[in-house]
């Protein structure tokens, strides 16, 4: 079987076959880095994370390459708005501690490392040597205003519009901050002109001037030089997909570059059907939700809806998530407790032999995620009902490494040390403590219904003495560290 | 008092005046991103981390660069010694993994980031643009192969030697790994002509060919370009005085850029006069070091010699450290069950008004923080004292607070939600788990030695249940998780 995915361009769902057998080379559009990470930049990783995996698991050699955009007019202006309120930190102090951020949330949710992360601003050169070159070819042109801009002219390039379908007659006009000097509206910058009030130390010499790039060619510039003129995949959230991924693919195009074979869009997370707790509260800011919820559970949550579906995010959906992942957990658990032998997730890649022929099937269907976990949790079923049955038989050891090996292939084995001691703690030192404080207080209510309250006490004043504090209550009593 | 700092230009110490009242820019040389990090990378970094955060204490607003230098001969050797041995990694993928290495590593000591961490590759026009400088002012020239490489000609500056004290006819010649085409030998290269075995991607057009930079441009370039022309301090280690500082200060005053006003080197790290263990290794790399000690002991011994003298590295020595730490931790958790309020250290920065005055005049001598830890352990063996003769008088209030700031200050205080559960395991559920286990073995040892063998049997199976299994020994149980 084939691996099936979904290409914009095409609009269709068409056979992926790499340019190179045995190798995938993929792009994502990552962050610009102007404030902190939310849960839909959270969404657009774990996507490609997944389907990265997915790639390694069937024998491919991937490299991801995910940039980082350091240089915008938003990190300028925030940079701006936090010294005339009395701050020092210059703008690219500000993206270095924003792209420090999102390192963390990625981290977090077990997000693997790009082979790369280049910095817009370290591929200045590369970005001017595309200009130049569509100005060679007929598609740029200087600003008629005679300042440092470069436009790329859309009249020149028939196909412009194909990625979205779009007519040239029919599009808006290109939002760049200042259009003067265009030849038409809905051309768009490829070259920014210095402007007098932003920090010299964001303008680089060029052909034409001072100035700093335009977002598009940022892209081009950086998925080339990392990964060739033509590679087989370029991601990203769906609401890149215009300007910038219709742009992206203009120019580089126009510059005669093969570049991305196949464009993927991940759906957006909807935040607005809900009410949010005030905890949380309406921006879902990675940092609140990785307070909210086990990052494992967050990973999951995250990968629980298609990746071309629309994420409902709200406090119930992220509860249900926790409640199913708690189920897999707990199945290892058991299967743990009843000898049931379980690969080192860390020593033993899953092979796709291993796996359930309908896992395969759907992760093959355009990286049906959902579809996957379903099966996952039909595995999960059979296996405890095969522990109720039989405890660790040979047929509950098969479903154990089956749930295992499907666990490992989309990022989500509990027992995996990225998750550190979080999800370590089915069955460490957490679990021990409230076992045995949990015994001790049902011995202490024993003791009291018995009137021993000579029992009763010694065993308050031993918790106690552990650093236990408990706390009686109508109906139960509840236990917490001093 | 002013602060005096020892500079290695002057080889005197020297009062420190910073260029800008109230504001420190500090350059600090980070590491080739060739392999893992080893324990001379962490002290370094310590070093400077103690040496901000004494700045920031008292009053300065700091701006500390600390680069990558992410191309180098021996990143391109590694990278095609492993593709040569059937690995993928291009030599950026290898320069992007081990600086995630680094970045951890400098993480889990406490290490706070860097206002920015430029990468070499990301600068390459501003290293350019010194080398036209210097060839326009006759201070460099051009192969005289015809190759693309440029040289620094150490025979047109005068001061040449000055950082270490060398008369330019005694030293030796300059290190380059193909010294073609250089008028002197001593001459050092600014440009490195690309060579037709090296990847294309690890060169870049220059206005004298395709090439690299030479290592000791990239740091001038980096930081000026971040701290301007001139700025306040520059450190690293004692090892890159020569040729790397000598060679930056050589072309950046050649250049006409005032530079770093000081000059300040940490000592290394001697791991030779002791037999290590078989789990450390004699590398000593990061990783290892973090298996074999809590992080935050790792931080304190890496603080525990004065930053210019050797640090003295063995099993006992880290052991010494863990005892010495362990007693000021202990000082904290006595001083909190006895009800002495302490503050949050994420909330209140410390202020040199609530440090005592040795302390202060420490680390104004040249931040000896030998010293002002001896300061800190005098604090905590008098809190000690005042605890036993009074509990939580305001006397130990006043000598906890001081403990604290101190704490504070060098970055050590184990409150911080930076040591995450690792020094927060003092008070929290390991400890209570600890001591319950221990409070029912003994109850056990006593049932036994009354032969109540029902009672001991009873409590050992409630420790099973609890996932506890216990090891009865010739003179003690123990106990570990199951």
């Amino acid at each position: 079987m084939k691996q099936r995915i979904y290409d914009t361009r095409r609009q269709d769902v068409v056979d992926f076959e790499p340019r190179i057998a045995g190798e995938v080379g993929m792009y994502v559009c990552g962050p610009t880095v102007q404030s902190a990470p939310h849960i839909g930049h959270l969404r657009s990783a774990l996507v490609y994370d997944q389907i990265r995996r997915w790639f390694a698991a069937t024998g491919h050699r991937v490299t991801l390459i995910r940039n980082v955009t350091d240089i915008d007019d938003k990190i300028l202006d925030n940079a701006r708005i936090a010294q005339e309120a009395g701050g020092s930190e210059p703008w690219w102090g500000l993206a270095y501690r924003i792209e420090r951020d999102f390192t963390s949330a990625y981290d977090a949710i077990g997000i693997l490392p790009p082979a790369y992360e280049p910095r817009a601003t370290a591929n200045i050169a590369e970005m001017i040597a595309i200009v130049e070159l569509l100005i060679a070819r007929g598609h740029a042109y200087q600003a008629e205003d005679g300042s440092a801009s470069v436009y790329f002219d859309t009249g020149s390039w028939p196909a412009y519009g194909e990625l979205t379908r779009q007519r040239r007659e029919q599009m808006e006009d290109a939002a760049d901050s200042e259009p003067v000097g265009k030849r038409d509206p809905r051309d768009f910058a490829l070259w920014k002109a210095y402007r007098e009030h932003e920090p010299e130390s964001a303008s680089w010499p060029s052909p034409w001037g001072r100035g700093r790039p335009g977002w598009h060619i940022e892209c081009s510039a950086m998925a080339t030089r990392y990964l060739g003129e033509e590679f087989d995949i370029h991601g990203g959230g769906l609401d890149l997909r215009f300007p910038h991924h219709e742009n992206e693919l203009a120019q580089s195009t126009a510059a005669g570059h093969g570049f991305a074979r196949h464009w993927l869009h991940n759906g957006l997370v909807n935040t607005g059907g809900q009410k949010m707790s005030k905890s949380l509260g309406n921006s879902l800011f990675a940092h609140d939700l990785l307070e909210a919820a086990r990052p494992i559970v967050l990973r999951y949550f995250l990968g629980s809806a298609h990746y071309r579906s629309v994420l409902e995010f709200s406090e119930s959906s992220l509860s249900e998530a926790a409640a199913a992942f708690e189920r897999i957990e707990g199945f290892l658990e058991r299967a743990a407790a009843q000898g049931v032998p379980l690969a080192d997730p860390a020593v033993s890649g899953p092979t796709i032999e291993d796996l359930p022929v309908e896992f395969v099937a759907a992760m093959l269907d355009d990286f049906a995620v959902p579809q996957a976990l379903a099966v996952l949790h039909t595995a999960v079923r059979a296996g405890n009902a095969e522990l109720d049955r039989s405890g660790g038989s040979p047929e509950a050891q098969r479903l154990a490494a089956q749930v295992a090996g499907m666990l490992a292939v989309l990022g989500l084995d509990p027992r995996d040390a990225v998750w550190g001691s979080d999800a370590a703690s089915a069955g460490g030192g957490d679990d021990a403590l409230d076992a045995l404080v949990t015994a001790l207080i049902e011995e202490r209510r024993a003791a009291r219904a018995a009137k021993d309250f000579a029992t009763s006490d010694a065993i308050r004043d031993r918790l106690l003495a552990a650093g236990i504090a408990l706390e009686d209550g109508p109906n139960e009593t509840r236990w917490s560290l001093a």
